[in-house]
């Protein structure tokens, strides 16, 4: 069951309230450099990326901004940590959203004047709290009030997130998101869980330092992909030390993997025992390789799973729910099975002749 | 908080009942080729693992399985999947653990046979239910009865599981562990609670087929992972079409992504952004490359979180955790900070130069 949350819009995506759950990403160029920022946007968006984050600063990124915001063909959110100045010349600059931390302006003075701009300027805000702006003296009075460390830092990062969300309600913002992140994944989900269910903004989910690809996957898998099974969550961000690129294919293959969004076809294989007969990964590299061929050439496949196995075991009876499917067998045959019905049993090259033509025949033009 | 589940033992490892959560593999050489599946265990043991599953098809494997369970370092588990004679002769051979599912031998004669040579054998069971052990009358009885398609796989697994272990215990069985796998991840965290919820059997976790090493790691880290943060599992593998190798470098990174068995020392990174003055991914590489030649050296480094980082507001802030950390500055200095505590700013090869001493002033002999 999903979490309601409230619907907002970031420039033309609405986040929230049944919409699906969206993939973001920031930029990593100096955002001065207009030019080489819009050129990442441009390759994020076709990743699949929907919302993207540019730093800002200083005041004087503002006329790049200014020129991010008119050409990008996504929706701008300013990311301010120094400056609450930059951010304000951001707003007016176009951005669609800003985000602040509760550490950066407090609840007082300096909110009122981001609030101010955002209702002036139609925007949004994300209130982005991370272990980075949290007050030590909030954890201590929640361990001396009897809480584990990692206790104590999961409620204290909620309660900022909520007290700052609560403080922008009151000065009229109602196009709130929030995100809470650690970056140790039980205290993210945590802080959350305990998040969604006292209030109904919509969350941004994410790990931070997630770290290098290898583990950031794995650390953002678990932490985004619990919180997503839990119905909780509206929009994503895989933060990876890598190319942002790389961040929107972990994001797609986290939402496929949770079910949320399939990449279709899903590829379901199994892993190869002493029973595999064949070379399995050799045969799953063939059928990627022929669905990626399929994509450049500006194609889909209109199946849902197709299931590439090592042994008749595994093959009809675990993937029943394979709409077309392939197995070795001993001798190196393979057998070809479309919704747990099995076609025949063909000599190696021939059966992939004919798998292949029958994934052929579901090829359709694909949707953007 | 954990589970709290029954203690077994496979073999000298302790499964359950608070012991570490273990990880197992599958041996992926012709059963028959003992040495080449020696080989593998060799192997798989060097990297992490702890368990080791052999299939066994037929009563002729059980020769090797004799050669293999006298010399292999790790218990070893026989995979059952057609010949109930087989997991017989296995037991015979010294298999530490027979795996069997519901769909291969009921709850009748044939797994009194079963549990008889358990018993005489001092083994232990695992019963692995998953999709395809399923008889497709329950599904629909529980479609019937109101529930989603998913609700009523989740349902059916758990409860076939369940009533195999149920049917065992009354023959006299108590060393049982249940392992409940479906290729989705929701359905496979929906079954894995429910059944965690009605009794104390430790339980193995894994999703099934989970695929090419990209998707399946994603798929693993998910499941496996939103289980272990709820404090479910006690022994995990990760199912990966690759060298099984790569499935224990993949379950390491799950169980430190969770907390549970941190790599040490995990290394926390920041996504890059328009604030990196620094080539970060080249910088990560480093310290990965440092901690690597120390491993392979027989070191290890006594220090639980090395933090690099792109610039210094992600820096000591966000990093306070980490107990050594490095962050770049615009000017491509680096930043050292420990605890949270700045050090000093530093030319970049000199701040590089003296990290490296810091970190090696931790190197101690690793202890396996």
């Amino acid at each position: 069951m999903r979490r309601t949350s409230r619907q907002i819009f970031v420039g033309n995506v609405p986040v929230g309230g049944g919409a699906p759950v969206s993939i973001q990403s920031m930029t990593n160029v100096p955002t001065r450099d207009a030019d080489a920022v819009l050129g990442q946007i441009s390759r994020l968006a076709a990743a699949g990326c929907q919302i993207i984050r540019v730093a800002v600063d200083a005041v004087e990124d503002a006329p790049a901004m200014k020129r991010i915001c008119e050409a990008s063909p996504l929706p701008v959110v300013a990311d301010v940590q120094f400056s609450l100045a930059s951010g304000l010349a951001a707003l007016e600059a176009g951005a669609a959203a800003i985000r602040i931390n509760p550490g950066l302006c407090g609840n007082g003075d300096e909110l009122k004047q981001v609030a101010d701009a955002v209702l002036r300027h139609h925007a949004a805000i994300r209130v982005g709290a991370n272990s980075g702006s949290i007050k030590p003296a909030r954890i201590a009075e929640k361990i001396a009030a009897g809480r584990s460390g990692e206790e104590a830092l999961a409620e204290a990062l909620s309660d900022a997130a909520l007290a700052q969300c609560e403080a922008l309600e009151r000065l009229g913002v109602h196009s709130i998101k929030a995100a809470i992140k650690a970056s140790d994944v039980g205290i993210t989900v945590a802080a959350n869980r305990r998040f969604a269910a006292r209030c109904d903004h919509p969350l941004h989910l994410g790990v931070t330092e997630a770290g290098t690809p290898a583990m950031g996957i794995v650390k953002s898998a678990i932490g985004i992909g619990a919180l997503l099974l839990d119905g909780i969550g509206d929009t994503i961000r895989v933060s990876l030390t890598a190319d942002p690129v790389e961040e929107i294919y972990a994001a797609r293959k986290i939402l496929s993997g949770c079910g949320i969004r399939r990449e279709r076809p899903e590829i379901i294989s199994c892993p190869t025992c002493g029973r595999t007969g064949i070379d399995l990964p050799g045969l799953v590299a063939r059928v990627e390789a022929l669905i990626e061929e399929l994509r450049s050439s500006g194609r889909g496949v209109e199946l849902d799973r197709v299931a590439v196995m090592g042994c008749p075991v595994n093959g009809p009876g675990e993937a029943r729910g394979a709409d077309l499917g392939i197995a070795g067998s001993r001798n190196r045959e393979l057998v070809i099975f479309e919704k747990g019905k099995v076609l025949g049993a063909y000599p190696f090259e021939q059966g992939w002749k004919h798998f292949r033509e029958l994934l052929l025949e579901h090829a359709v033009p694909s949707q953007k």
